[in-house]
């Protein structure tokens, strides 16, 4: 596991009170997973003793993603056999993602972020070669065991009650997806996220993801000038212009304000909510140069491709 | 009658088709209703021929106000009998109105506009001076008959199948202005209005509301330029942002666009839609200033007051 | 016009109030309209002075249709040029109707009935002769003038604000109707009406409709034994069950119960209303056989046909 | 634990697939758990290895209630420091219950019985006693691990993603329990199982509660007589009545039927059901007496108390 953000830290803190052992290789949180220090690690890793590789696709306390085909490469390289495994749950939806092209053993996704339903599904995508490992396994296991929940669903039931509701929610969503067409989808979400930075780069602020490679589409991280403390504005912000904006998470916490731009999204929104951080900036007399919601609204307005 | 826009001019044809005799005072839409020609109209009327003085409040066509109490102090002026009858549908619940104090005799109001329903409803607010015409009146008359629906109002029913559903919705809409607080819902929709003016300014497009007197501050009508089509230009926005712009109505036909800012509307979905509006001029090349959306966001971060 | 009930009475009151003459042909509720009452009267009439025959179709006060086609009939043997004009409320989607086979001009329905949807839609289907005698009719009118609407409708429009809403409803209500298929809704509502009418047998009660041929398929109108109270025995069934049953209308007032039996329905929705119903005589004292729910029960197992 | 039915059994496995070690007490599934057996198993235990008694308080496999005042006298009998550990899924909010008067250590609750929301939402009520031991637990474990629950909660907020949209639900169905008021709610509960089991008894079919003493208030399971498969008498009621019966679980599978009568219920909604059940017994001609839903309405109209 790499230490890429914080819902990577999370999982790790998952794995460890699993009792699972974790190989964690460091990070700055500013670069998405590094290939070649998972490919140095996995090359180290002689006797085969590394079970998995876990990855989060899409980092949403930093917007920064991983390049998952790199990734796999890198295993594939190194030669070795460990699973590799990828939380895509806020990238699910929203940003170009290949379970089977890209040989991922276990995918992670859920129903809150691009499929714009409330939590309360969650989704395994599972290679054989996860499945094989899944029945040889050993750890304590009960509500999560894959066994009870592949019998049921070849039936097409649920080994518990399940959330019904959601399930008449996510036909929607995937209608909805469907009726734009996913490289629209994807290709919106891009659109959205660069007119975005183009506004963060007018203001003149900072992003967390430190690379053009590693941005993500669904979430952009911006770092708030020294002296000013990212939780007042986001108050401020929230009681003035009823906008929530993410908070700070873990190390970045106080100091970064996170702007999602994903789900059921368009132009307007996206411009409504760049206008209220905009002003919220003025409000709060953080240092910027303006015209933030001017660059985005020439971004969106300039010719595609 | 007073020839202040489409719906005073609609509200003349009913009144035609409904047998009466209209006195249409002229007027060129870019005013609000005079009250010194209504007063010179009525001191020549010595033998009170005239029934009724009838007014549109906010002229939805125009965005114009008309201002309801010089017009009472005109009509009391010219010491004339005759009813007054505000439409107020527009404006309730949205700009300050005052049926007992400024004296209306019949003020017409609807659930579509600043109560935040569905269309379906209506209201007459009546005066005595109202009832007692209204029980001497000869015109043929039943749905529209008071007689009926007063004396079933008085046991809490109605003379026919109540669309309970919307009452429903009432009672919720009322709870809303109430929490917030009319006076506020009143300044609420000032501060947009002035913030959609400022915009149209920086645009440097001229507005059919002609003195600053008569703005209203539900709804802002804007005159493209010479030689560009208004309803191409709500077609391209409509088609580009998903938002719907108010079609330039009667004599206004292909030259005007209207901007609502009504009802449950916060600042940045104005400023989303300003937005929309801002991007579509570029796209349509339309000649602009730009920088509306800035402008406005400035109107909407100064301090009130 | 024929006294076949409240909304008969109701039509004749709308006929005077907007100062039309009507030849009310008298009648005791306890059957539908008469062809030969219709057919002498307009023989009568050699003059042609009568403009249209109009008719309730569904009875919603008695609970008893008139049967259409044979009034049709009887118009034609009088060799009479009267227009046809039937309200058909209460039997639209629920009951047989056929406005261009039984050649009715003036057919009237709304979206409240057995189009399942709140209060808000009403539709007028208009035959040539119809629109001809329109267009040279000269009572005063606005709201209700189809000259605005037939135009307007033309281009897919409304001559005012429309119900979106409700036309949203409607689609929805028309493709569930067109799923079910009309046939089978239209036996459906036959079947529940008769398992109603065997309730109302078992119990030894009388309906207000005297003959078989008038039952209505939608709506039920039982009397009350001399000496009880109708409205006592709603208040009671609606407070001790969450039922509520209609009122007995007009001169049928404080003797009469409606059961309503139209629209989205089903079987064990309609026991537990009939159910409501018999445990409701059993504490009102009222007295009766019992064994109406099981007499019901019978009649919704038994074979079709 | 007791092997009392089928969430027993789940139980069971759960705690054997997270590597417990389970002390099962046989059962015939047509019985509450036995306080002797407990209270005998306990005092064998004289090292006290025994962890945790662990009842399931309303069985829905079954439609018996297990009495918690007697087991937890029974633990504190044997004078055994295990902690007492329950299952109120189905009993929350239908059934009474008390945490802290029966002592119970931890109590387990669900969103989608008797408080009527959609499943997503769980609920665990801990004892201070129940706290400790968790502190000192040695199990893996993660999602499930109170401590970042605790934590969290203590802020108002969560470790993870919350269902917000099931807590506003939460919020309103509370009021309405609240409304009602909770021995309201319960007596209606008892009234509507005695009703039902009213018509059980009519129809002449055995329960396979064996005991008054622990008939549930919240469902009804009943057994066909032999020969007839259940699940094709559930097919048969569900497709022509669109009523859907609890399926035989477990070791009842095909052999029972469960009508559920909790939750948002009233009398008609009830008769509804027990009168689909009894035209299915007849249309399925499976032997019974008939008369069930007329017995169900002696019930509820006779006097309370």
């Amino acid at each position: 596991m790499s230490d890429s953000g914080q819902f990577a830290t999370l999982w790790k803190q998952m794995a460890v009170g699993l009792g699972l052992e974790v190989d964690w290789i460091p990070g700055d949180w500013h670069h998405g997973v590094d290939p070649e220090a998972v490919s140095a690690r996995l090359a180290d890793d002689r006797a085969h003793a590394i079970k998995a590789v876990c990855v989060v696709h899409n980092e949403t306390s930093t917007g920064i993603v991983s390049r998952i085909p790199e990734l796999r490469q890198a295993i594939d390289q190194a030669g070795h056999p460990a699973l590799f495994m990828v939380d895509s749950i806020s990238s699910l939806g929203s940003i170009d993602y290949r379970h089977d092209e890209w040989s991922v053993d276990v995918t992670i996704g859920a129903s809150q972020k691009g499929l714009m339903l409330p939590p309360g599904l969650s989704f395994n995508a599972i290679s054989d070669k996860a499945r094989a490992a899944h029945r040889q396994a050993s750890i304590p296991r009960s509500f999560w065991d894959w066994t009870a929940m592949l019998a049921a669903n070849e039936q097409g039931l649920f080994p518990y009650t399940p959330s019904t509701n959601l399930l008449y929610g996510l036909q929607e969503a995937l209608a909805m997806l469907r009726e734009e067409g996913l490289s629209n989808v994807f290709a919106r979400h891009q659109r959205h996220a660069e007119a975005t930075r183009e506004a963060v780069r007018a203001w003149g602020l900072e992003m967390v993801a430190a690379s053009p490679d590693d941005y993500s589409a669904s979430v952009t991280a911006v770092v708030l000038p020294k002296g000013h403390d990212a939780d007042d504005f986001r108050r401020l912000v929230l009681d003035r212009f009823d906008l929530s904006l993410g908070v700070g998470l873990g190390r970045l916490a106080g100091r970064v304000v996170r702007i999602g731009h994903l789900g059921d999204l368009n132009d307007l929104s996206l411009l409504g909510t760049l206008a209220g951080v905009e002003m919220g900036l003025t409000l709060a007399r953080i240092p910027h140069n303006g015209h933030g919601v001017e660059a985005a609204m020439r971004a969106l307005v300039a010719p595609v491709g």
